[in-house]
């Protein structure tokens, strides 16, 4: 397959293209789209909070111009000479990462743990073997490896979908390695786009479900979303009844003030903290706090193919439905700034206009 | 029982009596010996870190004078009325932990995690349910409670025993807990009384044990202890080859200098730190280090009834034998200034005159 032959040859989109600038019409000539690749025409993207992190080079410098955007629903446009699970027309989604080796020696993929393959490429901001940088999902087309598109459930609305790409996967892929279960006390820290589809996955699991919030005004909302018990974490009585209450606690806040001791105390004896957020400011936490009652703080990142599959499957049975505002693509600088003043409720994703 | 009947009213040790002071002689009364309780002659004594972190105040304020010393073996000299386990006579071993409830409705009792117990107390500087404060075992004797005291096996030196009553369940508590296997790969860090003991559990374990030490000088008996590979961290060269080769690293350094970035560097995707000791100085990790290989930092307590009888038994099985080196009680001064200058090889046992 050669470059005239795919839909966009060129693809337009919106750009970073400096530290503390809005968003702006760039256009890219993609990589060649390779024998395993298929070329993606975008229909909807999610904004994640790593799209913010990364056009504000928050987590250490952005290799601008940057295409952001991780949340991906589309159809297949182009699919490479040795494709074969995907033909023309599919809708797919598409995560936070767009190649991995998978190869049987690879000793991160070879465990089912692509994500943290040597040669993996995330979907933007990140550098395929051949030097080219991957482009993300504010834009009209995009070019994966094919281990990166998923088929969809078919009980969704597409653009509903969006948020399970990277949210939903990085909230369910860790309760899955950590084995959560029916009646253990699951607590989640951070209601937003990650947060509320946690709390979503965790009542589905069947888990005793705790939110934790600083904003009363999202009470109701926990609530409706499957939360047991709210706790809001301004409120001391409330903090206090909370103490020792929890075997996991999933943290998706990004707040970089964060009191990691104060969250141990909300844990019972060999509970576990999983941090699935990516705070810029180093965790700190007492020593004692971790020994005392045998507690395990753990990282997760996204999820790799299995996990992604396994996660579509699961909130499709169990009616996980992301809670999203709609904007449309070129407004992609208005959903930043909402994004950015903590209103959203809980997701916005974006859509490119209904073409033929 | 009453006080009278005991073998010692008054019990005779050494004790700080203030922040930076050398212990001195002193003596006190003890609590009644409970129906439950068991008194014991204390022939050794081994000389634990926490020992001198509650000499320091190093953990916060302690309730001076204080006898120190948790890793007791002993005769039982007095049994109390309801306790049928043990007879006077009795060789026993006594860790850090003196009294938990064991009550069918305790959270952490009933699952196997009594040093978790809200009712425990430690083997000194803690109080009982009475008000009583506990006092260690730099001393001609101690009494606790019956689950507290465990019998030994008897292939072994008395004396060389003792470290395995505190370092020997706090090293070997968490490699059960986190299920570590034959073929694992198993660091440890901080060769030293808790070290030295984590390296020949690990290799009984049949594990792949890398010591990591500043210590050129103790890369022979990390070999001689069982581990297949030695690295000092401070050749950039070793460090380097180390990097991403570890499911499991044991933390017993109590250096509050640890640089746990760097330790992240030595796990693969999903390894465990495992902390075991107790630094006067906060964790502070990036939390990338955790999310981009999915590692989690676990800490550990001590080990509960079940856990130092398994640890008993394992280390007799399996020929675990503590490097000692000798001092009489009365030079416990000696040994703690022995200890803070770093050069025990690897632990210090304190042992009482033998008397008939």
């Amino acid at each position: 397959m050669t470059a005239s032959e795919c839909r966009f040859p060129v693809v337009h989109g919106y750009a970073a293209k400096a530290k503390d600038q809005p968003l702006v019409a760039w256009e890219y000539t993609p990589r060649p789209l390779g024998p395993n690749d298929i070329e993606i025409k975008i229909d909807h993207c999610g904004i994640c909070g790593s799209d913010l992190h990364t056009i504000d080079s928050g987590w250490g410098p952005t290799n601008y111009p940057v295409i952001v955007g991780h949340e991906i629903i589309g159809h297949v446009a182009t699919t490479g000479s040795d494709v074969r699970e995907f033909k023309v027309g599919d809708l797919v989604g598409v995560g936070a990462q767009a190649f991995a080796c998978h190869q049987p020696d690879c000793p991160a993929c070879s465990r089912g743990r692509d994500p943290q393959c040597p040669h993996s490429v995330s979907t933007y901001n990140s550098r395929y073997p051949d030097g080219q940088v991957s482009q993300g999902g504010y834009a009209e087309a995009v070019r994966v490896d094919h281990h990166y598109a998923f088929h969809l459930p078919t009980q969704m609305d597409p653009e509903v979908m969006a948020p399970l790409m990277c949210a939903g996967t990085t909230v369910f892929t860790p309760m899955m390695t950590h084995g959560v279960k029916k009646g253990d006390r699951f607590g989640v820290i951070g209601i937003g786009g990650l947060g509320h589809l946690a709390v979503q996955f965790a009542r589905a699991l069947s888990t005793e479900v705790t939110a934790f919030t600083t904003s009363e005004n999202k009470r109701p909302d926990c609530e409706k979303l499957g939360a047991h018990k709210v706790v809001n974490i301004k409120n001391e009585a409330q903090v206090k009844a909370a103490r020792n209450s929890l075997d996991f606690l999933l943290v998706s806040t990004n707040s970089p003030h964060t009191d990691w001791n104060q969250l141990t105390d909300f844990m019972d004896v060999q509970g576990t903290i999983i941090l699935v957020a990516a705070p810029e400011a180093d965790l700190v936490i007492s020593p004692f706090k971790l020994l005392l009652k045998a507690l395990s703080v753990s990282g997760s990142l996204i999820g790799g193919v299995n996990d992604v599959r396994h996660m579509l499957e699961f909130a499709a049975k169990h009616n996980i439905r992301p809670w999203i505002e709609r904007l449309p693509m070129d407004k992609c600088n208005d959903g930043i700034d909402r994004m950015r003043s903590g209103k959203i409720r809980y997701r916005i994703v974006l859509s490119n206009p209904t073409q033929k």
